[in-house]
């Protein structure tokens, strides 16, 4: 795993814990339901592996700790359950699937207590294999597949003409930053796809719910530009000041990418294992910018890593006055969209 | 799960934790070592739930945090590849079980990483179900059901002619406290037996190794009590210097149990679901006593909830003076009988 490790949210449920902050992912989810119940009902055919096994395998991959996994697991085994009612004999097992340093222990203390499942923790990258052959009847991944398995590397090679200076993303770099980032995520993508044909059953179905970018857009006019465009404006601050090198700044840069409808549907027919059922994008307005508490969430161990943890304070407080009174997103600009992409494993 | 929480090994990799003071369990485990082998060698079918799927499943429950339990998943693995060298395309998941509050996430950073399976947790007490019906091929523990669901009632109660005052086992007790723990350990075992046998496709195997005692002793003859005579030893010291309270001591039992193979097949076979195909009893001599060490790995959760966090180092600086120079433990008394058990769910 490496690097990769610090990538997970921050455990625990203390102040800035990824399960105190996770509002904007759990609206996003709330209004993935309807698509999810929709997907399950027009596309799922249960085929049973076995004449005697009634096990139906999910699995969420990038889970976190809750509690955003288990209303979609929940989601999920609803719709199951509405389209298969005669089939009351089912049995759901649920394989909770993060990095190996996400906190499982929280997980599983906050596992519903009444739920209709047996739960299963998977520690490891899910660019690789992480299941036996045809075991899971259905994959789901929410807001996890924007985090590449790593950088490309010339964009923090201080002496490449490709390093990505003064900026900590390829939103407003030149192309060929952007290039890099897409390089490196079609390199993942084909990795992630191929684990995962091997994993589901055939007419198994894959539902991703993936922060995107606008059709014809170039990776530098990336949606996710804006969002963090706050936080590396903190950095830029802090160097100017002094407080933190320039080739510290100018060699970090964050592993996350959002790719626009076309550039994914081209990477998932090249493999050639599955069938789109179904891609939509969700736009929507007034997008609150990320609280200080969402970001530390999701960023502090990637940040601490790079730069030390004596630098976190400062830069989260200045990131909380920096994004004070500001006016939320919106859509219009091309901000915001999410993809919903369901995928069906061919016979 | 409850008051059952206090049970889990003390978690992490720090001076008193069970990652690093699980040596006794070790050596028995490779003392099993090759009797798993010639087990799997003569008794395994591979029933394929499916013609397509070439999962072996494989469970431990109670696996603690390793290192043993890699070191047994390993050597099943290695004898299952040995009876079916033929089947390369055999693809192995391990499922690691222990109660919730279990550190899961020491467990992970520590798998092997050249394992040859695919790795998965599963937090809960295995007196329920835990898997799928018929998803396991093979059933693994070790060390772990001594550990009864809870206490029998009476032997606390104070008010109680069964109270078993001033002990903290049934060893040498009055007959009716061993009966209590005796019908405990039968109804927790017909809870166990009976959810492995849905989890176990038809032919899996189960092979246990578990503290017992020699058959045609009573509870009170139990094994176990000289290995816990030390501590009991400590807990009445300090009640009589009045450093813990006499009800304290005299409700406090440790929730353990040692059945004879006698008592162990009688109940296997009320439940009908399992062929016995092999009981072997495990003699040692020259045991030595627990270290200090190794009683806070395994005890220290239990005696802090009843006792409190503040007697803890106190009595376990007494009980590293206490065990100072004794000599080790011989079978010839009784003690440190292990059973090797080995079952195979019918057709």
């Amino acid at each position: 795993m490496g690097g990769e490790e610090s990538l997970a949210m921050t455990g625990g449920d203390g102040q800035y814990s990824y399960a105190r902050n996770s509002n904007p992912q759990k609206e996003a989810a709330d209004r993935a339901k309807a698509m999810l119940i929709g997907a399950v009902s027009e596309n799922l055919d249960i085929v049973h592996g076995s004449p005697t096994s009634n096990t139906f395998g999910i699995a969420d991959l990038g889970c976190s700790v809750g509690p955003n996994t288990f209303i979609a697991m929940n989601n999920i085994i609803e719709a199951v359950e509405h389209k298969y009612q005669a089939q009351g004999h089912l049995e759901f097992q649920v394989f909770f699937n993060d990095r190996v340093s996400n906190d499982f222990n929280t997980l599983f203390i906050n596992l519903p207590p009444n739920r209709k499942y047996f739960a299963a923790a998977v520690p490891g990258s899910f660019y690789g294999r992480l299941f036996p052959k045809a075991s899971l009847n259905f994959i789901f991944s929410s807001f996890a597949l924007q985090w590449l398995s790593k950088l490309p590397q010339v964009v923090c090679d201080l002496n490449s003409p490709s390093c990505n200076k003064g900026r900590i993303l390829y939103a407003n770099a030149p192309k060929e930053v952007g290039e890099a980032y897409s390089a490196q995520y079609a390199e993942d993508m084909e990795k992630f796809l191929g684990a995962r044909a091997q994993e589901l059953v055939s007419g198994g179905l894959m539902a991703l719910l993936i922060p995107g970018r606008v059709n014809g857009t170039l990776p530098a006019q990336s949606s996710l530009g804006p969002r963090f465009q706050p936080l590396e404006s903190c950095l830029v601050d802090m160097t100017n000041e002094g407080l933190l090198s320039k080739d510290k700044l100018d060699s970090f840069n964050l592993p996350i990418y959002s790719p626009s409808s076309e550039e994914l549907e081209k990477l998932i027919e090249k493999t050639g294992c599955f069938d789109i059922a179904r891609v939509e994008e969700m736009h929507r307005n007034n997008i609150p910018l990320l609280t200080m508490q969402e970001f530390r969430a999701g960023l502090e161990g990637i940040i601490k890593t790079h730069f030390g943890s004596e630098i976190l304070d400062e830069l989260f407080d200045r990131y909380s006055k920096k994004i004070a009174g500001r006016p939320p997103l919106n859509t219009c600009g091309g901000i915001g969209i999410a993809l919903f992409v369901l995928l069906k494993r061919k016979h």
